[in-house]
């Protein structure tokens, strides 16, 4: 059984030609989550094939624009497709205001569908949601507005061990991400700047490559996907080189890429 | 000098694979004028290489999501861009709930730019707005929430005759809509339903092919653009058949096409 994370966009703030904001879809064993959801979310869905009725858990990192924006129209168009099955954000506090607007917007017409919104607030690794495939833990992280990191941990099946998946943005370094996700098999990421931008990284509260490397190497993970670029740079190669410099195994998460956590099993690791 | 309509987009409510929300950007001798704005619309400026910087006024038909949703981003990047000329939203009222919601999500933050909302109410045919270039006219439309159509007439130039475009979403066929833009040189309406759907077009107020069609014929204007077409429809051409059977000079405003109203000397005309 699959467990993948598509990237539905690699931008930061900004947009870029071509580049859609930084989004994922998490699949764990046929179960969707969506990781984010700015502008031109749903559109990317669509053109990838995912329906939005797979999806009913949003985890929100942080009330960005750039994260968030895309929640109405996707809102709208599940009302639109008559959606009867629940749908649950997981965000920061302030997301109400977003959904008070929706449905003040709406007017006289009532979704289709019940919408909750689950805050997250911790200044500390917190399991948020069980759910028959995977738990799911938030951690704080280390931005300008209060940020959520997501840990997903499959449940356990016979003869195999859990994977699992973390999702960082947007975040300057912190101390006890490794901790947090130690031996996470995939990691996305930010990366919005480039070592030489070190100053601009800290003064935004963004990672450069080389720290999210570090990050990675700190936790043990498996492999390494990199995201959220600033639209400053033209090329995105630079950034693969600067965080394979101290993390080999890492890749860009770009747009419509899909990438693959294998299943290992108990006697071939004990081999 | 040009006059041109770009297509941003020809999708109605539900987004298709690889198709934007319905938007357009009028240029009017350098003036861009931004008609409409569904969520991915600055995604798709930016792709065209149009620069939000060079838009000072906004022109929204109704407050549909599929018209509006883009708003929010949009504004956004303009500020992100630190923006510092003012942007006019000329809406129907109610837009002010959103721009109060833009205002509170941004917190302490303030826009680098002010937004001004201009009201758009009327019964009847009303100038708006009076530039170097042109002047803005609108109309109420025939939809399920108050909705208005807009005439851009060029401002005279020595020795040709002015130029004119209008732009109807979303809208049934209303009587007067052909008398309010007598003449027009580019009219782009919507046609969310082909003929074989007209119990659909007028339960949900929209036009068929055919009654968009009809409307270019009785206002006698110069060229159809077609668009808003419903997601139920896999291929587009058999609305450019179904209107060109009344109004031969029909076109697709499907996604990144730009038309062009040449100008027309007066002595040309009056040879």
């Amino acid at each position: 059984m699959p467990l993948t994370l598509t990237s539905l966009g690699c931008a930061s703030a900004l947009p870029a030609r071509d580049t859609y904001f930084t989004a994922h879809v998490l699949n764990i064993r046929g179960r969707l989550f969506l990781l984010d959801c700015g502008e031109g979310t749903q559109l990317r869905l669509r053109q990838l094939g995912i329906s939005t009725g797979s999806i009913d858990h949003v985890f929100i990192t942080h009330l960005h624009g750039d994260h968030v924006f895309g929640l109405l129209g996707m809102l709208s168009t599940m009302h639109l497709l008559n959606r009867k099955q629940p749908l649950y954000i997981h965000a920061p506090g302030g997301l109400e205001k977003m959904i008070a607007f929706y449905f003040d917007f709406l007017g006289e017409r009532k979704p289709s569908f019940d919408i909750f919104h689950e805050t997250v607030q911790t200044d500390e690794f917190l399991p948020v949601l069980e759910t028959d495939t995977a738990d799911v833990y938030a951690f704080p992280l280390n931005h300008s507005i209060p940020a959520y990191g997501y840990l997903f941990r499959e449940r356990p099946v016979r003869k195999s061990y859990p994977r699992s998946v973390a999702y960082c943005t947007d975040t300057a370094p912190r101390p006890e991400i490794p901790s947090w996700i130690k031996g996470v098999d995939l990691l996305f990421h930010e990366a919005t700047f480039l070592e030489q931008d070190t100053v601009a990284a800290a003064k935004y509260l963004h990672s450069t490559a080389r720290q999210a490397a570090q990050t990675a190497l700190d936790a043990g993970a498996g492999q390494l996907l990199l995201g959220h670029f600033s639209s400053r740079y033209k090329e995105t190669p630079a950034f693969l080189a600067e965080a394979r410099d101290i993390f080999p195994n890492t890749e860009l998460s770009t747009e419509g890429r899909t990438f693959s956590v294998p299943r290992r099993f108990i006697q071939a690791a004990a081999e």
